[in-house]
């Protein structure tokens, strides 16, 4: 993990999503109690124990789960990170598949050489975005 | 303008908000292409041209606002400044007061010592933060 650039972090994290491991959210989250993580149609959820209960919920739910990401724009400057990324997200809960776009902005902080994710704010948008991937 | 750091800058947007003024929200946004606005509930926004006439419509649909804002974090680096803020709104329209609370990624880059801003995300979060406020 330690030579993982910003950018392998932010794909981490979709990997750790697409793959529903909470070991490799525990990873790339940063643990910090300020930590912020704001799913679609959520609560707001501060701190990591309360950000890895969020994803243990979401993640009990997912019987499949199919993901393409589109980073938007990036923001670097030195230990700070800032991704604006497209989803298309295909899941299926309960036996019924869903689709949905969600724009999400990931900030990373570098600390002692490793990018950890600190926010994640994720909203539903409009499914007219969904041509994107296809292009 | 030129002199305000990123913290007025933050400031001035949410004035700007409360005071309904397309003119400072002109001043305050960057006007590339690339700039990113995500209002609750609505699509995606890009470009400064689309995201102006977002806040037109907004506009004219309030009739009166009270917000009061409260920074829940702030990352600095370079020309790069990221706000995370919780808004508690209230707005009248159609002879309705609705309340709000927020909770906006707000993303400032300074460019020939302006901060301007690039990215805005706004989602509505449950009312049991309201509280914060009034603490």
């Amino acid at each position: 993990m330690d030579q993982l650039t910003a950018q392998n972090a932010n794909t981490f994290f979709y990997q750790a999503f697409q793959q529903l491991s909470i070991n490799q959210m525990d990873i790339i989250w940063s643990h910090g109690d300020n930590s912020i993580c704001i799913h679609p149609g959520w609560e707001l959820v501060i701190g990591w124990m309360a950000i890895k209960e969020s994803w243990i919920q979401i993640f009990n739910k997912i019987e499949m789960i199919d993901m393409k990401t589109n980073t938007l724009s990036l923001r670097k400057c030195g230990n700070l990170a800032i991704f604006i990324c497209l989803e298309n997200i295909r899941i299926s809960e309960n036996g019924r598949i869903n689709r949905s776009c969600v724009l999400s902005t990931n900030v990373f902080e570098q600390s002692k050489g490793r990018w950890l994710l600190s926010h994640h704010q994720a909203s539903s948008i409009s499914n007219n975005l969904l041509d994107i991937y296809d292009s």
